[in-house]
């Protein structure tokens, strides 16, 4: 789904896409392309990673690593990796857990994994409706990204601020290290979510000037 | 710190406190008491804990379960226990990790400790600055409550709103399972306070009205 909603926004914004998944052919990926016009392809984890310029990461948290080695690390070697995963784990029911956190992220698995990609988490922080259009939450409201490549950071900002995002709303939370903080974010924004009954929710920075 | 400065506001609102620690007669705490006027005291932390119509954890979160042993189970009985305590642990270094997450929080482990008490955890996600004065940030912002006792949360609330916590602004995440987020937000709240470099600082809950 996470796929599908930013596949869908990124052909309308005039990108190319290709939606990978385990093989090339999966019934799902083949009817999104099919209905998203000339722009939409599907393939395997490796097609999509070879052909595009920058890879979108919107696999399960607890896959992801996993569908990333099946789409090989030359294919993403010096490519900017944008991870909008959650390593959610729901095996042992609900509320869920998460398989990393505390010591270490899946951003920073993934980063450690691929050391020639360009990775930058983004958007784990909302659902994916909000994620390509922020204007579904009222009022301003904040998007993080955390990465160790400053020119990929820059161009995941001109991406978010494609999908609506006002640039003074991004907020950089410095190296790769702080995916941390924003997947040990989601058991909040899962009370946050039972609380008010709408995932068309975010939060907003509020400082000193 | 938290505590001096959460007793001094507390006795600045016309309450009386009893600051706690390991053993009466703290240099810090007799020093606080001292110079805080007529309602302020000091002793051990079950002297606190016996005086006290409510009582508030502002111990290290990795030292709070032995704090309250040592404040003493039938001090706490029928209490509401305030927890604005997180479980950072730096032993290994920074940033710290939480020594307890994911499938457990501090406030849940106080309130399996202490049946009989009425635990809520509040006020863990701002600085103590910002806890007694949300006016330091500017804006509206954000405050959480979590506990399973619906009147410990209505007596927090208007403690909190006795601080200047507008009513509307104050955010019911529900049963004490409530804590984790709220504890498991600090690794994002530390990454915010390097980012912005103030820790005058919190989030807003925007949402879909």
């Amino acid at each position: 789904m996470v796929g599908r909603t930013l596949a869908t926004r990124l052909v309308a914004l005039g990108h190319r896409v290709t939606m990978g998944s385990r093989r090339a052919g999966n019934e799902a990926a083949a009817a999104w392309a099919a209905g998203a016009g000339e722009a939409a392809a599907e393939g395997s984890f490796a097609d999509a990673a070879a052909r595009g310029d920058l890879v979108v990461n919107a696999t399960a948290g607890t896959a992801s690593v996993a569908a990333l080695v099946s789409a090989g690390a030359d294919n993403l070697a010096g490519k900017v990796v944008v991870d909008v995963a959650n390593p959610l784990d729901v095996s042992a029911g609900l509320p869920p857990t998460l398989s990393v956190c505390n010591t270490d992220s899946l951003g920073e698995q993934i980063q450690r994994r691929f050391p020639s990609a360009r990775v930058v988490k983004t958007l784990n922080t909302v659902n994916c409706e909000v994620m390509v259009d922020p204007s579904l939450v009222p009022g301003s409201h904040t998007m993080f990204v955390a990465g160790n490549d400053a020119p990929a950071k820059a161009d995941v900002r001109a991406l978010l601020e494609s999908f609506g995002w006002p640039a003074d709303d991004i907020v950089d939370l410095g190296d790769i290290a702080g995916a941390r903080g924003m997947e040990m974010y989601l058991p909040l924004w899962l009370r946050f979510w039972q609380a008010t009954g709408t995932g068309h929710l975010n939060v907003k920075l509020a400082r000193r000037a």
